[in-house]
């Protein structure tokens, strides 16, 4: 327990700097670095590690993706991504005899659905600028992480019935009701303090309590339904954790795994009902 | 034979008809039903079909994209993408005992590269007008097929050396080379013919010839690996044909196999590298 929450203070005080350089290209670097590794400890949880060139095709792409919003790779992409597809099964023909077309298949899905997810932070900030992209930041990462500390908690002191035993065997429909309930009430201070730092620095933002109170529970479940996705493939592979990157945690997959069904979400929420805006 | 060169005329004849309506949502409708068509058999191939609602969202999904450039559709398409990952991820949760994560993969590969890639051909046609977008069409199908028929016939007269004995054991080098050859001189033929037309028609375009003569081949190339990449899933999976739906050829897959890459990289051609342009 005590590994954990110094690691949580660790992460806090590396996603601060991250906040601190947000309007730089060091977003990208991070969100880069965030989503090779995850791609990593994807491939390597259902067994593609052991092909190398595929392995190194696959992290290739996913380390471009978070660059997408910059000039020559915005041009770029639609010929790297059909030249992605094409070494891909260049490969399977290669190796057909060791490569198997699920695993093609696989190395696409997790190539493209983690780093896009990861992503649309970046899309947002250059989007809305930098007061508006931090909110959306802190509703992704906050309603993520305060669900799943909210539920372990709440599991921890009223768990009775289990949520989804076999996907995630810890897991209480009680946790599940208490993580909502610690986010919802977390997160409208959350934003109270968003609004707050930004009027200080000069971009002050009207919040959306009234859509905020609406969504966050929405949020919740969606980052419960990330968790439990990431789960059902560690289980369907016989993988107890994604790493040990994180001590205490396991690996970036097991921390940031709620987060990627929610950040898309609130990219989408950000364009067609948006959470919060630019006074003035 | 006889068969198989019937239901070629009976092909060309829908294809005329469709060329008639090129500028019209035939041409969206046409695309859907292939793509429908050519992912069901995909589907098929790899085991996927028992997974009943599995399979209705990937063909849900497949026959959307052809409409991507629609008004409604264009704008909702973010949306339509996160719900159908979304989807995908809880029917994995609820069906997780049956339902393994590569089927997932496989079918998100599948409904996303086969409508896509054959929904270049609508992009092009909105983006470059009719005349240019016919011409193009013209490069894709005819590539592609002519590379087929010309290696057909070429490995049946010369044929010696095997080109890839485990994928596809008919397949020859003498017939590639073949098939490169007879599409190179046949397509300067068909663009000329284009050209010819378009200037009927009122709406005259210049052909590069000298671009054309050095882009066939690589075209012919392509062409064969998107027919080998189709069959070595079929290998993988121990099925002889994809379907039976055009007589003499199998199913849409047999026959639309080695136009699936070759679509795409037309598309970036008529981006950064112009094949054709209108006069005037």
């Amino acid at each position: 327990m005590k590994v954990r929450i110094i690691s949580s203070l660790v992460l806090l005080i590396i996603l601060s700097i991250v906040l601190l350089l947000f309007d730089t290209l060091a977003l990208n670097l991070v969100i880069a670095f965030v989503s090779l590794l995850a791609v990593h400890e994807l491939l390597s949880a259902v067994g593609c590690l052991q092909y190398r060139l595929l392995t190194a095709l696959s992290l290739c792409f996913s380390a471009i993706v978070p660059f997408l919003s910059i000039e020559p790779v915005v041009h770029g992409m639609p010929v790297i991504c059909y030249l992605y597809v094409v070494a891909l099964f260049l490969l399977l023909l290669r190796h057909h005899q060791q490569i198997h077309v699920e695993q093609i298949a696989m190395s696409l899905m997790f190539s493209l659905l983690v780093p896009f997810s990861f992503s649309t932070i970046i899309f947002i900030r250059d989007q809305q600028g930098i007061a508006l992209g931090i909110f959306y930041i802190a509703v992704t990462l906050g309603s993520a992480w305060l669900s799943d500390t909210g539920a372990y908690f709440s599991g921890r002191l009223f768990g009775k019935h289990k949520l989804a035993p076999y996907v995630s065997p810890k897991k209480t429909v009680e946790g599940a009701v208490g993580g909502v309930v610690v986010s919802e009430v977390l997160m409208l201070g959350i934003a109270w303090l968003c609004a707050t730092v930004a009027e200080h620095f000069g971009a002050p933002i009207q919040i959306h309590y009234g859509r905020l109170l609406l969504i966050v529970p929405v949020l919740s479940v969606i980052s419960i339904l990330g968790d439990l996705s990431a789960s059902v493939i560690k289980r369907q592979y016989g993988v107890k954790d994604y790493g040990s990157i994180i001590p205490g945690h396991g690996g970036i997959m097991d921390r940031f795994d709620s987060a990627l069904m929610v950040a898309p979400l609130v990219y989408l929420l950000s364009q067609y009902l948006p959470l919060a805006e630019v006074i003035g």
